[in-house]
């Protein structure tokens, strides 16, 4: 099996894109990051994508998107796993090129939220859910996350603001990144007095719907050789499931999936969790940042809230997480948001961070989370 | 890169399942595909399905089968090519397995077609072709192949009753498939005397809406040796992509996907079109067989139909297609054909393809078109 680099990487800023196309914004994005590794040529593309049936009208967007950035002749499909449809994708684009299948792939995450011509944005959402069990009976994928926030605020005893630092500080790193949807700092104050959306989960715990597309090149060791960019390898990949519906779960506060698929991404890295420079880690709301913080091994069950306000999370921290934002402040294009987080790892590595630069990290680990914990993917990386 | 067998098959047969969900419906696949294996584990399950979202509201559907059927902690997603779903997750499955990443995998094909919950069942397979360019302006899926019709009457001056042949065969060699949807033969005359669809197309030149489900068990040879059946070779997977409209292709009566597909699997395969001893095509329409003959070096352009009444399509022609009836005859559940094509490839190789068995085949291919010409996928399988 082959080594597998991050070559190239590409964004398109975080926002209400209303002038922009679902073709448009992938097509910015693969190019982005064509132009950042200086290739010419693709071998496939393989798009992240959850809701562009519902929410555009338009499925079949492999060949929609290859063809647009002037590829005919080459692969190219869609894959879907809910919000974690971005590191699925990573994940079949990098077995293609570890089998030898492809030499150099575009990875592409996308979603287009706004500006609906279908579904209604938070109908289509819930269909990460049970469909039978859970969407049908009317929970929205807020109200699964209060149920689960709820729940763990009372088993752990403890407090909604307890849960503050995560959302403070993923607004201050999205200060710095100009790609992040949300540049303006908040305060504890700020996020306790937000508006209640679904209680316990207030404005400031949730990550904002929007349009976003990233993407990454990736090839193997002998053409990433003579290419320009420092290239990241891909250490670690590992994807794992859960029930869809929460109550079917032996244990609902922990995340059997991210505990599972960290577990097998430790072991492909041949490293222990205390080695993990930072964390991207999918802060949908802030009880998934606490879950996952726990089922990855940085935190103790219930402890998640805890680290965080012990100032592990921040970029001085012990286990920095949301170095440019997060999806709180980044913002959260379901299907796109597993390739922003590994494109963040790879600024980090690369020195790209700007006012958000973590000191030379070795380690970055992202977990992206579908559904309310039900397809867990992580990734590490291994800086050059 | 290891090579990669086919060691189990599991199909529902095709028709409307009124009393049967999509879960119960994989599920049932699925545990065939298992039992006939005479495996007991999984380590991923993928998943080729187009339209879970707009006719079942459901989404995320890795994680839901791979819980249904019992297996939490593997690895789940979806794959969505359009038609060509299938055949694009049989080709992650291969390259997962061809890579060592995984060692005994399900690829599943899924569609609930009838009893949609969501948007109307022909709105959404318009979601195949391109939404601003195609769908949105009221080009329905049937008036596409319609227009393609049309146009390869006209250049290469063939008359409608000369696709005849196709839904003959078909219809033929569905009346001994327990799994097909029509198991009644149909005449010539049946076929010219069906009712209008979309002119030139007929009903019976257009497959049914169908739901099915077919999955099949992949493993390298290492585990193939331990089990019971036959192992299949996959010894060719290649998809490549056209524009997704019509009117942006430089020929529209040339799968130029098709070509570079089945160029791609010849290949890989080491083998020449003569070699191949039958071919389970897209009949999505009568005019996509032709199109598909051509395509694959079969017939030369404009004389896939004239192939067709030669006999050379029929069991005992010199390229049996469609040998358990075919889109046409077997039934068209979309994400889940390009499954059936290759399950029935393996019960030719195994000789379990009863009335309709040829003797002994070697080399047989599959050619799942999603869209209108716009992804291709071509395997080529090994008998054992």
């Amino acid at each position: 099996m082959r080594e597998v680099y991050i070559v190239g990487i590409g964004q398109v800023p975080v926002r209400e894109h209303w002038d922009t196309s679902l073709r448009h914004l992938g097509a910015q994005a693969v190019l982005a990051a064509m132009a950042d590794a200086e290739v010419e040529h693709l071998d496939a593309l393989y798009v992240g994508n959850m809701l562009s049936g519902a929410l555009n009208q338009q499925e079949h967007l492999g060949a929609l998107l290859a063809d647009f950035v002037g590829y005919r002749g080459i692969e190219a499909m869609k894959i879907e796993a809910a919000c974690a449809s971005g590191a699925a994708a990573l994940r079949v684009g990098y077995s293609m090129v570890a089998s030898g299948l492809s030499d150099i792939v575009a990875v592409l995450g996308i979603e287009k939220m706004t500006e609906p011509k279908g579904r209604e944005t938070t109908a289509a959402l819930a269909m990460a859910a049970d469909g039978d069990y859970e969407a049908d009976q009317g929970v929205s994928f807020v109200a699964l996350n209060a149920l689960l926030m709820r729940r763990y605020m009372h088993q752990y005893q403890v407090s909604h603001e307890e849960f503050a630092e995560f959302a403070v500080v993923a607004h201050e790193n999205g200060a710095n990144n100009p790609n992040a949807m949300f540049r303006r700092p908040i305060t504890a104050n700020d996020f306790v007095r937000s508006p209640q959306v679904c209680s316990p989960i207030r404005l400031l715990d949730a990550s904002p719907i929007a349009d976003g597309a990233a993407a990454v090149i990736l090839t193997h060791k002998d053409v990433a050789k003579s290419l320009t960019r420092p290239p990241v390898c891909i250490a670690a990949s590992a994807l794992a499931i859960d029930s869809l519906a929460i109550h079917d779960r032996r244990d609902p506060l922990f995340l059997a999936a991210g505990a599972k698929s960290a577990h097998d991404a430790y072991q492909q890295a041949g490293i222990t969790p205390s080695e993990v420079d930072f964390f991207e880690l999918h802060d949908a709301f802030s009880i998934m940042a606490a879950l996952s913080l726990e089922a990855a091994g940085f935190a103790e069950r219930g402890g998640g809230a805890h680290l965080a306000n012990e100032g592990a999370i921040r970029i001085d921290g012990r286990i920095p997480i949301c170095t440019m934002g997060g999806l709180k402040a980044r913002g959260h294009p379901v299907g796109a948001t597993g390739i922003y987080q590994v494109v963040e790892i790879a600024q980090q590595m690369r020195g790209e961070a700007g006012g958000n630069q973590l000191t030379s990290p070795r380690w970055g680990m992202a977990q992206n989370i579908g559904g309310s914990g039900a397809s867990i993917v992580t990734h590490i990386l291994r800086a050059p």
